[in-house]
């Protein structure tokens, strides 16, 4: 893993086609309008109106999407719905060598998609923001972005779509999908897994809340904004998380056997009183 | 439950008798000795030095503790010693009617321990100081304070105690140590678990933690900061702890039920293209 520093090459404007238009799409596409890209988009719901909003072009049919000759088209599918979306997708039809970046919160699953179905002379790379229009609200700097260069021949295209998160002063993190996997497995899937279960628990503010408590109803609220698609699709596409999920009931487990040792102790050592006073 | 607004009522410099010296004791000493309140201490550790720092007369000799006529003895031990630390207390040595208050984290405990042995011309109040060194570290402005008069004579004495939050501009809350039991396992006996989970499971910052799961690193290390003992005595002393416990297993439990019926479900649905395609 590495950390680039700010990179001074010179970036262009690119043309960016976007797969998937549902929320974070569009809280990333707004940061590229103003960064003077050019965008256009297609989605299996109808943005249409959304898009010609903000100034992009909406395809509804996926062939005129892939004929529009993108510089970059951009996954931004959930991660549930990644494989149907790029089988449904006539790759064919492009007319040049593309780069294909994605953006989901896994990292191997679309890694391995895009390498079956991206042709052969088009390139991949592999991101993940990790953050969104909650987290990213106020700009993304120090915001950490990860990215593995999966398969990289036209570097000026690569690192002017990198640039669009380093010029944004987010921390750019280089390092395989592997590992990328194995840590978020054990950050941000944990995270949405006790999120769900203080959801499921319904804790809310009580009038005498400590402030660490207030940090776990906050926790809980951020949490279900998000969908239980993407929780499923850490679950289901990381093949790290079930035994991280493992981890977390052994842990909760051994924190309440603590709790009876230190019971049935008080316990003998109160009999062990009443047993000197009754002497 | 009812919330106070600030009181105008006459306060007055009280002197306090403050019985287990530990971290808490110490926090809350501070605040007291600026506003000019006279303190005494005893504890079965020897706090003689630190006390002396602070301009406290240290009590090594518990009787003579008890002589010094205090207007307010507040039972700052843990909740796992304050059975003994009570019965070892020759209470019948006190020279006049006192004030007994008690800052434990649990509520019906110590109120019913207290009940049991203060004189009955003492009086008794049970509060909880809801923050601590860390979250009172800039001021107690807008913390909780929560409070129950539970046998209280002299209002004179008891207004003057409950001066020394309110005036700090603690919130107020007046509500049964019952109540406070229940809400309490529901909040911060469940976060001191929370936090001790994640320690088990030794959770770290990594290079790509998104806001939210950084909230948690920091939970398990605020959380780590308190004692087992403290723990243990949430959950052995509030007899609602327990079925919170349970509550929370059977919330982590339902959060995995519904990950493996969306596993089942999009297996089902890989089987049946599968089965397309072949036809």
């Amino acid at each position: 893993m590495s950390v680039s520093s700010s990179q001074s090459a010179a970036s262009r404007n690119l043309k960016i086609g976007i797969v998937g238009f549902g929320p974070f799409a569009q809280f990333l596409a707004k940061t590229m309008i103003r960064q003077g890209h050019i965008l256009t988009a297609t989605s299996r719901s109808d943005y249409s109106e959304l898009c010609a909003n903000l100034g992009i072009s909406f395809f509804r049919d996926v062939n005129a999407f892939l004929e529009a000759e993108n510089d970059v088209i951009l996954i931004c599918t959930s991660i549930l719905s990644l494989r149907q979306v790029l089988n449904s997708m006539p790759l064919h039809h492009l007319k040049r060598p593309t780069l294909f970046a994605d953006v989901l919160s896994v990292k191997e699953h679309p890694r391995d998609a895009l390498l079956r179905v991206v042709p052969e002379d088009s390139d991949v790379l592999c991101t993940h923001p990790m953050f969104g229009p909650e987290s990213g609200k106020d700009g993304w700097k120090g915001l950490n972005f990860m990215f593995e260069r999966v398969r990289i021949r036209d570097e000026a295209i690569c690192s002017s779509f990198l640039q669009i998160f380093d010029s944004e002063g987010c921390r750019m993190l280089e390092m395989s999908c592997e590992e990328h996997d194995k840590l978020a497995a054990r950050s941000q899937f944990l995270t949405h897994t006790i999120g769900r279960t203080l959801a499921e628990l319904d804790i809310q503010y009580t009038p005498i809340d400590t402030k660490r408590f207030e940090t776990l109803v906050q926790l809980k609220e951020g949490t279900m904004k998000d969908s239980f698609d993407l929780f499923s699709g850490l679950f289901l596409h990381n093949r790290f998380a079930q035994q991280e999920l493992q981890n977390l009931e052994l842990a909760l487990n051994k924190v309440k056997q603590k709790l009876v040792e230190k019971m049935n102790e008080e316990q003998d050592l109160n009999d062990s009183k009443d047993q000197e006073h009754s002497r």
